[in-house]
């Protein structure tokens, strides 16, 4: 098989537009006439990105979820999905899950398609936004000085995603059917220099943020609000699919929301990422490609 | 498994937004401030929508036409797509044929993802387009008296599958590689009352637009331009993915792009297609839906 990111540097010389922000934003941001249109696609993929054993309703709420969260790491009001549905068992049941997804978030259906195949079954969606404001926040504009900051905790759906796995007794809320943060994406579009949304481990996105901004982000680990037991906190923080959103921004503004300062933006330096000062020691598993979270990594 | 028309009526419920059009176009129509938007998404399968031995840049290049073509059939300009891209064998080849597609149709790439797994691989595209004309033409116009036209010849697809297929010598660019009709699209939306791109069989979706219109299509077979020997008119009619267009409109329109009139529209009757005035025969299969075109039905 090809290796991914030879072939995501491939698709980026194919995809040239300025809409398409080089492929190493959340959403592409397209100027329509006086319209500003933010257009993510992602997809879920039977034992890649879900666990054959789990319900499809959650399959189908956490596919809304996962592509709504990269909308709203850009400030946009989700104007509708379109999606593509793979025929197979309990379908009514992912029905089910994506009309209370649809509901929940006050998105309409506009269309998709429906095929045979599998499995391994897929499920793509595809979410159209708006943007509420301009210009569109990215991944770039982080700047030495500016304060690096997360909307809340990271863990829980780490924890929720072993106890699925192993069949035991607990919360798994928050890996089967996590919020995408529409209110406080568009709360902070305004006042934010860079925003992603925490998809594959924060140390990860962190320095996904500094690559682009070419700045080194340095977080402070201890500052980082966790959802686990202090002893898995190094885990919480290279885990993924919590969709908090992580931002930098210049210091003392007052926040629309609720958020907590894990870091500082300093200038570039010989690594992206620094961990209390300190460069991650090399092999240092900082997150992982979400596409590969599951039985394939 | 699901069948495929009792869950898409589950889908309708839910698609319950005007801009969906009851799932029963070619693609979703958004109002966004001043601009109409053109939404589609379709998906191709491994064994499912193309042949595992195909090259696969070919099935990057159908990807993206069979997605333009729908925004051809509703006289939309293409403004990008979004595609979602399953690894595996020959991914660069694939890539050549992304790359190829959209320059020769002029459309950027603007986002995506990539995946693990397959097989079977399946890869999916949005494509976005604004609307050159409102209101945008859909199935439903088709009015008592108007003529039915054909933008060409049926039957090449059929033929190149087949060559393919059967691994014989012989042209198969017209299964391989189809052209979306962009450019007649835009020209012919201004004129006509109902209009879709054939995919799925000539018969089958002219009695879709006329169950869409409520009226009933009368066809005159021998009037069908074909590009197959005349012993195989009647599967030529059948088969699908030549990707012309099919309309209704007034006569005696100057056309803008060579049409060929091949029925007319009549009162809606018992039955939404007759065949030379003739209720088509019980079990005649009009078409398949695409999505079953190959190895699964």
């Amino acid at each position: 098989m090809t290796d991914e990111l030879d072939f995501i540097q491939s698709l980026r010389a194919i995809a040239a537009h300025p809409a398409a922000r080089g492929l190493e934003d959340d959403a592409a941001v397209l100027q329509v006439g006086s319209e500003t249109l933010i257009l993510t696609h992602d997809t879920m993929v039977e034992g890649v990105h879900y666990l054959p054993q789990q319900n499809m309703a959650d399959v189908a709420w956490k596919l809304v979820s996962v592509n709504l969260s990269d909308l709203a790491a850009k400030g946009a009001q989700p104007l509708g999905v379109l999606y593509s549905h793979m025929l197979g068992a309990n379908d009514n049941q992912f029905l089910d899950g994506l009309r209370e997804a649809l509901q929940a978030y006050n998105v309409p259906l506009l269309g998709g398609d429906t095929t045979a195949g599998g499995p391994p079954r897929a499920f793509g969606l595809t979410a159209i936004g708006r943007a509420t404001h301009r210009p569109v926040p990215s991944r770039s504009g982080a700047k030495p000085g500016d304060g690096v900051y997360l909307t809340g905790p990271v863990g829980a759906a780490m924890l929720g995603f072993e106890t699925l796995r192993d069949n035991n007794d607990g919360d798994t809320a928050a890996y089967r059917r996590p919020i995408a943060l529409l209110r406080q994406g568009r709360a902070l579009a305004p006042l934010v220099s860079a925003i992603m949304d925490v998809s594959d481990g924060l140390l990860l996105d962190a320095s996904r943020i500094a690559n682009a901004s070419k700045v080194t982000i340095n977080l402070d680990p201890r500052a980082v609000p966790i959802a686990v037991p202090e002893n898995r906190r190094d885990e919480a923080l290279r885990w993924g699919d919590d969709y908090q959103l992580l931002f930098t921004a210049p210091d003392a503004i007052q926040w629309p929301v609720p958020v907590h300062q894990i870091g500082k933006v300093e200038e570039c330096g010989p690594s992206p990422l620094l961990i209390n000062g300190a460069v991650p020691q090399k092999g240092d598993r900082l997150g992982f490609r979400h596409s590969r979270s599951i039985g394939t990594d």
